[in-house]
């Protein structure tokens, strides 16, 4: 299925500019053609073409199908962006794949990567909702400083990934006993500080481990956001 | 930890050419100077250089350290590789982090890539093993056709993905009840023909599902890896 994005507005739909361009330059799309799309806020519409215009078409809503492509589960993933951007774009769009509902790109003590352009992710989401067929996009936050991070995140369950000494649970077996929103914290490639873990122990974020193996912090990142996606799917069969 | 690759023989390690050359031209070593180094074959050499020779560098073996790094589980992924050589690359890259003994690259009906390089693989799966610390490295099998594969495949538990009409199990409910090595085949973007898998059940394959998401080939491929993963980590804390 083809899918655009844009704006919806009562029973009118405005594909967004570049959306437009792509529909009616390139695909050729007419007055009286059938478009699907998306409002990124978990309506899949489908419109007919009402004006063919190359940098605003408008569809005539004919239906709208809310929460298509929910995932079943609440996750909002923090992590350190990579100094290689690829890295970090591939985490969003992989992320995506499987679910989560909110990105807040962190600005912490080893942090290789001091500033972030938002808006390049904010259009590798939205592809990446296409493609995987979901129709909520995530928020992506600005890079925040890891200490306001932790003193304004009130998910219920909070959990922050650490390589160093600590207490510290399986990721697996804390998300598997709990259907809640979790909010996980993945450090950069020199793992959180010793300060930063305790300040987020300190403000009720509990230390976790996703195993012994020696990950890279966009691959400890999806492996976060699939664990998730495991428990959900161990709760689900009823067998926790 | 700076690792080189090379082989051993008896007392002696000799670095492969271009690990020579990084040694003595880039980062000038010299003769005398302590390396640590992998066969691929699962030891971890600690040696000091003999001869500093920037195409054939070698050391005296001081200290080895078998099955360094081991992972402890067995694992076979097969998967068809994807059209842009970069996802699949991607693929190799973080299955090896996570932990995979063979690689199988298959040819199958709906392929879009009909030949592979198996070379640049070799190189990617050697420069992941160092980077996440795995003293064995897992051997990649050139591109096999799917027939072949099923036939001769004789792993003790075999599932294949399937996205299509048949009896499918989640894959971490089949996992995290066997400890035995494991072979799973993951498809190409357009997924196995209903043949392929009704044949791969025939050759004794079973037919899993990794969820509900709609995943890029690539990802289902390191999904199947990470679910292996965390049935591991289920297993290990005896909540199974």
């Amino acid at each position: 299925m083809q899918l655009f994005y844009g704006t919806r507005s009562g029973d009118k739909f405005t594909l967004a500019e570049d959306e437009s361009k792509h529909a009616v330059k390139v695909l050729r799309k007419v007055e009286g053609d059938v478009l699907h799309a998306m409002d990124g806020e978990g309506n899949l519409i489908e419109g007919i073409i009402s004006l063919a215009h190359p940098k605003r078409c408008e569809l005539a809503i004919q239906q709208v199908t809310p929460r298509w492509g929910e995932v079943p589960y609440r996750l909002h993933l923090a992590f350190a962006p990579t100094k290689n951007m690829d890295r970090t774009e591939w985490l969003i769009e992989k992320a995506i794949e499987l679910g989560v509902d909110r990105f807040t790109p962190l600005l912490t003590e080893h942090s290789e990567r001091k500033v972030l352009k938002v808006d390049r992710l904010d259009r590798i989401a939205r592809s990446a909702c296409k493609q995987s067929l979901k129709g909520t996009l995530p928020k992506i936050d600005e890079l925040t400083p890891f200490d306001e991070f932790i003193r304004s995140e009130q998910t219920a369950h909070r959990y922050i990934g650490y390589c160093g000494d600590g207490t510290k649970a399986q990721l697996i077996q804390e998300l598997r006993r709990t259907s809640e929103p979790v909010c996980i914290a993945i450090g950069p490639e020199g793992d959180f500080s010793p300060r930063e873990f305790e300040e987020a122990v300190a403000q009720g974020f509990k230390g976790i481990t996703l195993g012994d193996q020696r990950l890279r912090t966009e691959t400890a990142g999806l492996m976060a956001v699939h664990t998730a996606h495991v428990a959900h799917l161990l709760r689900s069969e009823g067998t926790n």
